[in-house]
């Protein structure tokens, strides 16, 4: 006799987790180091102080230490909206006919509109500690920018958004948003920096990329007088912090007496990915269970299905560390018409490593098929999601409609990063018709692989 | 010792209300009855099956059961968003420095961005179970139009909505999320209709209003086979379902050894206001307990604090039946420059009844404060609320204060009815300084007051 599942689970404010969860103390072989891109050798901790947070710099080199106490401060902050659901997918089940059981974490019933506040705030937090004059950033889409707004303003701390310029025309109500937490933001590429007047020389009219706006944002830290720079994706910091998407829902199925067969997450940078598998990579990681984990990212921008696993500049303007991750290189730069995020060039390298060495898979979904997922699945589950967060859905649907077919009843689990309410403009392009796909052709590629980095001795 | 209270108390599924509360039940006297305008006798469930589904007819003129059971399968889609949390705003409580116990019901975290889903699913189960062809309805600020729109969608019927010009074209998004759950929008007042190419006919350039709206769509339901309309506020049915949140919010505060001394709404039609308040004016109607209740409406549109307690037609066009409630005058139009909802002429006759005996109390506020607190309580409580319900906030913070003068220890509730992502117009000349507050004069209110129908024997 199973257990009774409601339809929405959520843990106590007790049983919220005091500690997160650092995925490589329990890797067997470490993500290759970062490297200084001028002496080419590893990159230090303090080598990352002008540039980071002290303590963010130093989570990111911390492969050792398993569980991180996470500041009271911050467990204050995310019992504002945390812990978010565990919400088993009843009518998307039906509506299916699927034996499957589905269930989906939703982390986007905050005004960020996303899980991406769960690491804003540890980085507010820690700038603030550090007595910081203020903040930079850059974002794409514009979940970020909004996170680390509400995060820095909670503790009135000034910061600089670089918006994509393409986003900052496409979405004002986002830029507003944004304004209402009083952050400035600068459309990117700009004037306001040498690698954003260098990029607009080449190119005056591109829209920009987060590449660019990574570049812009780490110069405007690093020449403002007590400013850092802070990163929403990629990082093992961020990583670190979204761990707590994990560890709640890790704790939640098992209260549930659940264990899913299946875990899948979108992935751009691989914030939530690599948070929500954090506790499901461990065991397996341990041995303890052999859940399949699956990444799915867009086939306008597969980074991960047909990116190479090689060093590459973290930004387009190259003033970033190298980082050996699955890339497309830094100069590449999704099709105009590709409306729903994930569009970073490379990947964690945690997750990038963990690719590699087979823990995971990976698979790329076209635009148009996302969007006919989340109208599906909106009118069933009453949540309208973010197109990011839409590819996940995608590909839980396939695998629960292959349980249709097999008559298996998997338990599957993804995570519903956040909501579409900023993203109507592409829902629009997907309902009028007039959306495209865009498959990038092996040459498309090959320009990227031209441009990376040659590094004697390594590659 | 008092119980601690958790930021964000969330009731279990099995705690979840079965039954909705009927306000009237406990009525000592009861509101007037509604009247055909042409007979002037008072209105029978029978003269509403024509508009009204039967149900909802019968829910309308049912005065004296006090629990409705909830169906089933409105129950079991309950549980895709709700319980919603009853947050402790510690946050806030502590930026105001008040001794004050703070609570708000937060209603916006499903799509349709507010508590109107509540009585949409409702409204739209009881059409599908009479096999109706179609739905019509109105939406001004475009909360209740997404709400019908996605529990009709649920339940594949049809649904025209005609939506006030003025947010048709101020708010595309909105019309994108109805479009994505597959309601047709026609903006009104439009050609469609005799009464929206009448109101055209004397006024060309007008915005519209819901008064028009309402005309609207009851007349395409009227004249459309197997079709009936459907309203979000105002009506008693509407209060009915509401009802849920007050059940939740008073069972949660039960568990949580709470009772509050103020509990505080806003108020447009009246739709959550009621819900809210309903288990706490039982209190009061019935001697156990005596909280003071408070409307809050917009200065621009005092139905409560201006207007007149008197028979009015619900819409403008005068299709309607008449209803005795606090009004305006039906032709009256808010300001072009108000931004905030909150826009119907007349007022829920229940509440109309229950301010008019003593039972609540009610007060206008301007929009530059509301949006003052609304951002206020966005950098605090990390959650961007709508401006309706903005208009709470602003009355919950003045409150607070007092009690930091007077250094009382007060509970005060109040509803937090949706998110103000679809808003930020209204956000946006708010920072930019663009806002400006308008009071109607006397002389703007006694135009409405002077077209109020006559009635002989009555007014």
């Amino acid at each position: 006799m199973s257990k009774k599942i409601p339809h929405r689970f959520y843990l106590t404010e007790d049983q919220m987790p005091k500690q997160w969860y650092n995925l490589r103390a329990d890797m067997k072989e470490q993500p290759d180091p970062m490297l200084n891109p001028g002496t080419l050798q590893p990159v230090t901790a303090k080598d990352l102080y002008p540039v980071f947070c002290e303590k963010l710099a130093n989570q990111e080199m911390d492969a050792t230490t398993r569980y991180v106490d996470i500041p009271e401060e911050i467990q204050e902050f995310y019992k504002m909206y945390r812990p978010s659901p565990l919400i088993r997918a009843y009518h998307l089940e039906k509506a299916l006919g699927t034996p499957a059981k589905i269930y989906y974490k939703f982390e986007g019933n905050n005004t960020s509109g996303s899980h991406k506040l769960n690491s804003a705030i540890a980085q507010a937090y820690y700038a603030k500690e550090q007595g910081l004059a203020g903040l930079t950033t850059e974002t794409g889409a514009g979940q970020w920018g909004t996170a680390l707004a509400e995060a820095c303003a909670y503790y009135n701390l000034p910061l600089t958004v670089f918006m994509v310029k393409v986003s900052y025309e496409q979405k004002p109500f986002r830029k507003a948003v944004i304004h209402t937490f009083d952050a400035d933001i600068i459309p990117s590429p700009s004037m306001t920096t040498n690698a954003g007047r260098s990029i607009l020389e080449k190119n005056p009219t591109t829209g920009g990329s987060l590449g660019c706006a990574i570049s812009e944002a780490v110069e405007k830290a690093v020449t403002t007088p007590g400013y850092r720079y802070v990163l929403g994706s990629v990082l093992n910091q961020v990583l670190l912090h979204q761990s707590i998407i994990g560890l709640e829902t890790k704790m939640a199925m098992d209260i549930l007496e659940e264990y899913p067969d299946i875990v899948i997450g979108c992935a751009g940078g691989g914030s939530n990915l690599g948070g929500l598998i954090a506790p499901y990579m461990q065991d397996k990681l341990l041995g303890k269970a052999s859940p399949r984990i699956i990444a799915v990212e867009p086939a306008s921008c597969p980074s991960f299905t047909r990116g190479r696993y090689v060093y590459d500049f973290c930004d387009t303007g190259r003033v970033t560390p190298l980082a050996r991750m699955y890339t497309l290189g830094s100069s590449f730069m999704p099709s105009a018409n590709h409306a729903g995020g994930l569009r970073y060039h490379g990947m964690s390298p945690i997750l990038s490593k963990l690719y590699h060495d087979g823990y995971m898979e990976a698979i790329a979904v076209e635009q148009t098929k996302v969007f006919e997922a989340a109208t599906f699945f909106a009118k069933q589950e009453t949540i309208l999601p973010a197109p990011e967060s839409a590819h996940a859905i995608k590909a839980a649907m396939d695998e629960a409609l292959k349980c249709k077919e097999t008559g298996e009843s998997k338990t599957i689990l993804f995570g519903l990063t956040g909501t579409g309410y900023f993203d109507m403009t592409a829902y629009n392009s997907y309902l009028d018709g007039s959306m495209t796909d865009y498959i990038p052709s092996d040459e498309d590629l090959q320009k990227g692989f031209d441009e990376l980095p040659r590094i004697p001795g390594i590659q």
